[in-house]
């Protein structure tokens, strides 16, 4: 493990001085006020997990599936776009880490790699895709084509997005890809964003989301994609709120499809809760975005490496010696109010 | 849009910075310790807006009435006072900019404007006269001949100002109006708060509301005030306190008339949320004077388009393609507890 | 009024220039961390008024009476400590000021001025006698035997102060009196809290209670003291906790007795809501001493001044036009947290 | 008592200033964020004291008995390790103040004295031995042994650390002992946690325990050390929480064991709080490594007399004579919510 970085809260202020401001901002960043992000560390501060002691925790398993691939822990990682804008290795940097770490990692549409590129960096790992459907519906099923052909494992669509939600500091950075850089599965530079006439006086993230991609998507539209490809799809961003609404999700589906969370895991004892509150699995995404500015694929390594002692250490505090043991009854829902 | 000011905020720290103290004072405050504005603030910031996808939300209409005017948008101008303490085009200005946006404005009594000049400015806009009962009531009555004459669409009378609220940096700036202006609608110096012997060792609109309003209002004179005029008269000012009290106002009366908010909105989530609640419109005063001291009439029209977009994709993100798909389902009660 | 000093909370700032730091600490201090002191003041901000229309506010009538003597408003003086250590004139400049408000003063067992100088200064004001019930009963009877024939109109006995509570600061400044002053009512320099010895390495006050003050008083003494005497006797600190216990108080004495409340208010809103909870009137204590420090009677009048134009406004936005009108339909409870 | 520190705040910003920075930071650490040690505080600042007058409070009664032991007061010393980093003296300054103070100490398994020298530092004082079950079952049994043969009271085995809280701070600092220090009561280097090897890039404490404790204990081994001793056996961190958890454990005990508090005692207040709840004592460890940094065994025993001090003062400002009269109806629950 790193010298002085010892959790995430380490890596997100090395990442901070290391990353130009306009590139950290848009990491950085939620909507409007950031209200919603900052509601979803208050939100599980709001839960308190209930150690249980005199249990033999000398051994804890974590292994567990996602979609019926096997991970050593219920720790992913999430699509988060343009990597390479944190080191030059971007995605494929992170896609050795996984493997390394035995997990796995969702590619973004908007990624700074090749769907193949990632592929052929890590052939042995488990990777899923993260899809947008465009307004261009050949585009988004030659997308889907090339997953199934480089070995990814799912199809997760994005649903939340119709339109980009309002990043005050990308509208005043006029945010943009760096000239050097484009996503990569895309060939023409309007949808590669890196079209040489810019994208106007706003963020140029939203302009190209208002241009390219479907804001009339509907249940259909899933059908349709599901008609595609023989691979699982996973509808994603379905509540975009807090870990409060989980166990209602949970509920709603009656354990007929897995419910995986994302946004807001910071540490161990969050990935418990969000587990005790029925998430098959957790996806984390900017603590992957600051460990690789910091160290590039050592970085995430050490990042997941720390996630997974600290879910370690939560585990055998509550007396689970494998996932199987956790559920509703390790948590209790907190009195006190936390600073947010 | 302006190349920096990306929010309301902005406006408002621009305008601290371009006006003089005791005019953003004025502005700025509410009463005492200013507690009421602080949790209007804060009581929005208690609802969460509850996200909803996969409906085709590529066209959102925000058009609507309000007394049976059509705006474009349910974000309207409140009545603020003085607005050339603000602009040198004061009033005017906010009359255009609202042409402009195709969305109303209310007058207030206090204008540094007279009725009849911001007819003229904006000959086909929404306009509605904000009105207080003045122990003269021949001249109360003059006010309201005019607003008539002058194609206004409906009165608001003001019924929360016995006193003007204490307000305590106004009564240490000992405020009153510079001397090159004046409530234009007024002949007499004492009325037109332009009187040269001062207003004593206190806020000076204090002293002139003590001397020149009514305390005595009741019902019997909103009765009065109806036999006077064929324009639709609206009670302003029923409940200042917080968002929270809207749903009981609206329970109240019934749909029998429509129920309207100011006080608080700062962003298009603000606007959404009250509408939620059963406002059918919502009036921004503060906003529209940060707006007004940093760029004039195009200013202003920038934080409406500001505001515009904001509310189009609140409603985009929440499922919502017209304001009659709006309703109470879209909120929930934060249990989280907001800085305040 | 003052002219730069607007609220209460401006002549607590300016007293704190003005005064010694351990003065200022005895005065400004509760005991411990001060929880109690601190959630007086946020309870208050937990009740919100609920403003009423439409109502005839032309006039107010804030007139009351105090165990049976007619005060122009239910604001009178609380029995602070050796109000010399704030200015010359200590209690007697508070006496005067009472009687040009018209308004009562309780006065401290622990005055720097005598009964009798005390009465001289305003002979014809309402005072009461704040009395605590010493180790030796005779110099207790005395102190009862003087106020009746000084003309004070009740004896306030207070209950609370078995021993004196764990200030911190007056441990740390070693508090005492400064050695021109004296507790006036007393012979003998240890019972006047000027002993040449010292009292240790504690708060002096804290050594003096435990050497004077009687900690067996029950029941049993007060029926004692009402034998004495044939003014009216009231137990003073029976809860000294939080604005949230009144309503409990006021329904358990079932309208028998005046519940009066002390403690936290620093403005017209405030006093309000202790008379909507119940209270008869209310004493303050702290506003005084910082309007002493800053400029005497003066100062002490202007301060009462403000509190009656504060209450004043806060009745006619609720619509009440007497304290008779005032009750628990004013008040909301607030769902949202002050900062404390 | 001390000149300036009147409070135990005041020991621990005086410990700061003088500790080596490792040193405090181990002693003042808590786990990750520090959640569990913020909201302690914080939880008992949600309960409040109800003040009770007019009863005889000349006399107040603390002392107690803790496992069949009488001490003065129920306030006890809980086993902090390694107390030689704090002081020269270490274990044995404490002894000695308990002593003096006539309450009892709990040493730790990890004293940097040795059982033995802790039993001839204070003969006649009431002690108790915390034990680790190490992997090392003899070596568990021998200092079982000898706790009994030195005179000590009762056993308090430790159940809450199969492994060790990640304690942010000791990582980055690779916490050790200084190298003329051991854990005195092992022979080898690697359990006397003074290794010349070192614990590699970690907090060495965790690399120990995780080397040395037997992270396998149930029930059955509980058993086993009731069997090894005749002395009183106590299950030692059952629940790691908040005193809010108190009323649930007594309840569930149901009287048949004693039940004892430690963690986030700070003052007389909340130790009356503790007990009514239902704590039989309680037991303060970070307080009496502040004043053992300060002062040594003198400091020890001014903060023990400070918090019986203010103890005293809690229950006779609530009408309590002696220890019998303190139950649940000396509480509320605050509905305020404190800074944490």
């Amino acid at each position: 493990m790193s010298d002085t970085l010892v959790c995430v809260s380490d890596y997100e202020l090395q990442a901070q001085r290391l990353l130009p401001k306009s590139v950290f901002d848009y990491y950085f960043s939620g909507a409007d006020e950031q209200e919603t992000l900052r509601d979803n560390v208050a939100a599980f501060a709001r839960w308190c997990l209930y150690p249980r002691v005199l249990r033999d925790v000398s051994t804890v398993d974590m292994s567990t599936t996602v979609l019926g691939q096997r991970v050593s822990m219920p720790i992913c990682v999430a699509p988060t776009a343009m990597q390479r804008m944190a080191h030059p290795d971007g995605e494929t940097a992170t896609a050795r880490a996984c493997l390394s770490c035995d997990t796995g990692m969702m590619l973004s549409s908007w990624a700074t790699s090749t769907i193949e590129e990632v592929a052929e960096a890590a052939p042995g790992a488990v990777r899923w895709m993260q899809l947008y459907i465009y307004k261009d519906r050949a585009l988004t099923q030659s997308l889907v084509r090339r997953a199934e052909e480089a070995g990814y494992k799912g199809i997760f669509v994005t649903v939340d997005t119709p339109y980009l939600g309002r990043r005050r500091d990308d509208v005043r950075n006029r945010f943009k890809l760096p000239s050097h850089l484009r996503m990569a599965n895309f060939e023409s530079p309007d949808l590669a964003f890196s079209s040489k006439e810019g994208y106007g006086e706003d963020s140029g993230l939203a302009v190209y989301v208002t241009q390219a991609i479907d804001a009339t998507v509907k249940w259909d539209d899933i059908a349709w994609l599901k008609r595609l490809t023989s691979l699982p799809v996973v509808v994603k961003g379905v509540l975009t709120v807090q870990i409060d609404a989980l166990p209602e999700v949970v509920e709603a589906v009656g354990g007929k499809v897995e419910v995986f969370m994302d946004g807001g895991i910071r540490k161990g004892t969050d990935v418990l809760k969000a587990l005790a509150l029925g998430a098959k699995a957790v996806f984390v995404g900017r603590p992957i975005l600051w460990a690789l500015a910091c160290e590039g694929d050592k970085g995430v390594a050490n990042v997941l490496q720390l996630l997974r002692e600290e879910l370690h250490l939560a585990l055998a505090l509550t007396g689970c010696r494998s996932l199987k043991e956790v559920n509703r009854s390790l948590l209790r829902r907190s009195e006190l109010i936390s600073r947010i």
